[in-house]
């Protein structure tokens, strides 16, 4: 695997899931593969679990980490061809990238979408940028329209807790929000379900809020929750901006929203959620507080995913 | 030692100081019990000493350190029950706190009293809810009331540089400020030296400035410095907001603030301050720049009381 | 070596350009040297490059790192002397600096100029207050007027480039830009290359322009970019501010950024520059983009330049 930034990078999707159990079992999995390496953490964007959970991974594995802020750390990063940096941007990426690669065996990016123009966030190109100047293995700590490393966390999760001979149902359901989110967990768990292959997926959200046929080809698409949440062996919630227009929200229904009754419908369900969530606008709190919640198991799972990209990023 | 929140927490003050001496002694010791072990500091509010020396006690015995500075790096917290969080607050701590007791072995939170409502502050709600929800050990980085890192290293400096068979007189003596400080250092400090019981225990402030007598019980209380300071040993000298009305600012009287003339009725006193001090507002420079400051060796002995609380809690 | 903060702290220049070089060869040369020893790195300022590659360094030489940023993580430090304390500034260096002295073995330090008087910046009373209170070795990461760790890494990139027997020809040329910027670069690249006295230096610059002649002495001086260039084997690009009026910005002559056809008249140059390097203001895409550019290579040099200092403040 030479970068990780969907699922296409990866040559054997359930292999790279049992690798990341693996390390579970034993977090000192492959300890020593990471001796004399240093991860670089280069953070556009705030985060928590995928911050912690990562630097966590690559010291398992005997790594240096150093994590970068480089919003407030060091100087803001310009990523236009042939601009004239008279603005408030300090540094071109095709210096700062090779920088980082000189420094760094391994980088990983955080990168938000900017949510104005689809077609600028869809080419990914601080993303691709950084892939291309740096000259070292990327892994991609969330970008402008995928977080993979989530999407193995949920991967794992799922296989972890469903262990019938049968397929689960999955479903990924839209939920309200009060502003208008990226579309990167839900693409990038439409994109890793429907590659895995193993399950029966339907995704179900407002109208004006179709995900990137790329992602969901494969997948069952409805507009009425109810008919997704049948029968479901999980429930996947998730806000994301509408695609028409793009980056907008014209819909925040509050009946989109989650409480412990609407789950009866559902074959007890699991409920899912990356985190952060918001409370009683997002999901109900009842659901968070009670069993039917994973989400901490997903978190934890970050740990395990990010250390078996990471050792396959080291090979 | 279960957590680390306040002196109640722990079973024998004495044998914690001679433990903080022996880490002192050599910073070696108990090397390796940390092995394998992650500490997470989740920093709610700026932090010099407290931050690093506990990071540096870590990494004496072992264990590998993560800074989450979660006002800048991650998201927003709330904390009140049964909200609907449309508003500021991003992630909830009954999300967040789990998360991190999934991710670290023993979790440090540094987290300041809002100030506005006595009750509230008291309640340690914050810390608390660490406690409840994170599964793991919980240290008190500095909390809305107390500040026990700080004070289990005040203890260690006074018993450092007093060996006179007789009790030593130690004066708490509150200095001028020019906006409302937590109680939390003040406090924690009259909370150890009353359960220690090994001084002779005045606490000097004007009116209106009574801490909790849950933490000053045993000790004498005055109005008037100068009663405070003949033939004190010790004068720690420290800045809090009134109780009356609370985390107000009534009284800032400058003649409050020590000069090196004033400790002419000392027993040629150290003088203590927890840092930061600001000079010749709270404390004359003139004391600061002599040899009764002691100042410099409390913020050297964090580390040391750092690094037996963190043994405790890994056993 | 007790302190690293210019060239005159340097005992021999060639003996620690050769150590950098015997780092780079190989990264673990000296490793075991820190071990135990913990680097403090208090910055006062962003940095991207030194904060990465002395981070990388020290790790090299196997001690333990903690990055303080100072102006974000802890309080806002004071430097003059005999203040009242009731401004912004919560504690002064009297008290910081010995305090970083007890938790550090090494005390790294970023800050800038103020830019607003020539005296107090030349002063480096920031440093010297930092040397004087700390009682620990101090190295700096760029301070009012120098960065020596960055021309350490620049002779370390001549050096490697040029081998012929005859001294190369080196141009340091002013370069425009939109903002008055430091002369720490400008000033230290001088004082190393006229210290170290192998090469044929001159710097171009507009009238108003003049750097500190304590660190040009030996240099050729011109305000006639051309004829710096004319035989060149290296361009240094840089900008910085004007000293008269000092600070100031008097001219911004866009005639002065390169362009790849003004190499011409050099000897098929390698074009240096410290980074950040704002394109097509200070210097031409076309120079950068070309293998004229040398500038991560610069880059890459800081972890070697950084190692062998601190391995040298740690004997």
């Amino acid at each position: 695997m030479q970068h990780f930034r969907n699922v296409q990078d990866v040559p054997d999707i359930q292999a790279l899931v049992d690798l990341a159990f693996a390390c579970k079992q034993d977090p000192r999995h492959l300890h020593g593969l990471g001796t004399g390496k240093t991860l670089g953490m280069v953070m556009l964007n705030p985060s928590t679990r995928t911050r912690i959970s990562t630097q966590l991974a690559a010291r398992h594995l005997g790594m240096e980490v150093v994590v970068f802020n480089a919003d407030k750390d060091g100087w803001a990063l310009e990523f236009g061809e042939d601009v004239i940096m008279n603005g408030t941007t300090v540094e071109h990426i095709r210096e700062a990238a090779p920088v980082f690669g000189a420094y760094f065996d391994v980088l990983g990016l955080r990168s938000f979408p900017a949510l104005q123009d689809a077609a600028a966030d869809q080419s990914e190109s601080i993303l691709q940028q950084f892939v291309r100047y740096s000259g070292v293995p990327v892994v991609s700590l969330e970008s402008a329209t995928l977080h993979p490393l989530q999407s193995l966390a949920d991967l794992m999760t799922i296989q972890a807790l469903f262990q019938e001979k049968r397929k689960p149902r999955i479903a990924l359901s839209w939920a309200p929000h009060m502003k208008p989110l990226p579309h990167c967990v839900a693409n990038s768990f439409a994109q890793w379900i429907t590659a895995w292959g193993g399950a029966d997926f339907v995704i179900a959200h407002p109208e004006a809020y179709a995900l990137d046929p790329a992602y969901t080809a494969g997948a069952e698409i409805v507009h009425d929750q109810q008919k997704a949440l049948q029968g479901a062996d999980f429930v996947y919630v998730k806000n994301w901006s509408a695609t028409e227009p793009y980056g907008t929200m014209p819909c925040s229904d509050p009946s989109w929203m989650l409480h412990l009754d609407r789950l009866d419908i559902t074959n007890n369900a699991h409920v899912m959620h990356c985190l952060p969530v918001r409370r009683n606008l997002e999901l109900g709190a009842d659901i968070l507080d009670s069993t039917h919640s994973v989400v901490v198991q997903q978190a934890s799972n970050r740990v395990w995913a990010a250390q078996a990209v990471l050792s396959q990023l080291l090979n």
